[in-house]
């Protein structure tokens, strides 16, 4: 029951009516006993910086959600970020402070690892290949380093940003092999479709689906009711497969502490 | 259910923990089995403005309430004013267009003019005694007029907003008899408080309940759970007693309608 008195939280992402988050926090928010309530805010890029600074106003905001495609340009305002979101250089989230200053971090890298293995999943020792260079992507790459993968290869439509991506990678995680490549995901134990491909009906697959070998684990990030397109023809062609909605269930514990909800 | 498709509508205010619109709005909405709920944004007056721009971006935001100390100072704020607000000077509800695009109205006069009505009480041909001259005072002072009120007595405590508001409604309804005058109610039929005294505990009363005459009719804008001191004062000396939730009850499917939800 929404009063005078409720805190507010944001979801900011473009498109947002497909989130799952208002469903998941108001949930976990109700289970708290918390008064707090989270709402989908539909932001574009070129709103976003005033959207963010139209928040810092709302004194009874703890804080947002951000989602595809804002978790990279939302660093740029925000007044402090944690060594993990400046290291993914990302946010998924962000909390309001008393007096309207603004903190991010990140979530999805230890949101992802979580789920996989709740699943029963382990990366460690494992060849992963990573299917994008954005926000959610960089955040696993560096968790997969951290737990110790063996390599990671990153593909990416814009191979520039899966170079910048692997060089970053590399920097933290010297031990690991980390390179760039094409489509091809053929010897790699674990399989990550990390870019938004998938959200809209009609998208591509993120990579090469005939080069996946049957007992390769194909994890997403894209949460949708069925399978989405990379996560149906992995099935076909005989791979373990993951949702995208462990990641964000994961998650949403981490992300209503930070939020001081 | 709050989901990623659910519209938001949002009440500005400060304070706003005391608001009831939160409460009769979402019951309304449900009632009507609109996907949309209400939240409460607490914005103090300096940040009203970055606050209003933000909420231009948010695009699955239909429209805001907009409560003290905000009506007056949202005007500048907007792309367009109905003839209503900008008669008034104040809006008390704003909608978004699809564009971003804000348009403004005020319901308060209507709304506090309904409410007397359907607890039997009309305003044609009476006295009336109104303390205020904010955005909620001026609404219902034009509003008394095209009710055709017999006498308005403006009082407040800086007087020469009394003034001014008085020399705008004269100029609408040269008919009717409009004045200012001090705390002395005397001679009225209907004193109004249209004041925020009384939202914050210890408030002063806004005249001089010792003038008012047994079977006078004590009317409130402010809500609260009991009688305002005004409201227990005047009942004390033996006046009828309206209280201010009418006026919002009875606004909320106008501005619903207004908002699109």
């Amino acid at each position: 029951m929404i009063s005078g008195r409720t805190a507010v939280l944001a979801i900011l992402g473009d498109p947002i009516a497909h989130a799952r988050a208002p469903g998941l926090v108001n949930a976990a928010l109700a289970e708290r006993g918390c008064d707090a309530v989270l709402v989908p805010m539909h932001v574009a890029s070129d709103g976003l910086a005033a959207a963010v600074r139209g928040l810092r106003m709302v004194r009874n905001l703890k804080g947002a959600v951000v989602t595809m495609p804002h978790k990279t340009a939302v660093v740029t305002l925000l007044d402090e970020v944690t060594p993990e979101g400046r290291q993914v250089g990302a946010c998924n989230v962000v909390r309001r402070e008393p007096d309207g200053r603004l903190v991010g971090t990140i979530y999805d890298g230890d949101g992802f690892i979580a789920g996989l293995a709740r699943a029963g999943h382990g990366v460690r020792g494992r060849r992963v290949f990573l299917a994008g260079a954005g926000g959610a992507a960089a955040a696993i790459a560096f968790a997969l380093g951290k737990e110790g993968a063996a390599v990671l290869t990153i593909h990416n439509r814009t191979a520039a940003r899966a170079e910048g991506l692997a060089a970053r990678v590399r920097a933290v995680w010297p031990r690991g092999e980390v390179r760039t490549g094409g489509p091809d995901a053929r010897e790699h134990d674990v399989v990550v479709n990390a870019t938004s491909l998938g959200m809209k009906a009609g998208d591509a697959v993120p990579l090469d689906v005939g080069s996946l070998a049957p007992g390769t684990l194909a994890a997403e990030v894209v949460i949708s009711d069925g399978p989405t397109p990379f996560l149906a023809a992995a099935a076909e062609r005989g791979c373990a497969i993951h949702h995208g909605r462990p990641m964000l269930v994961e998650q949403i514990g981490l992300m209503l502490d930070f939020m001081g909800a």
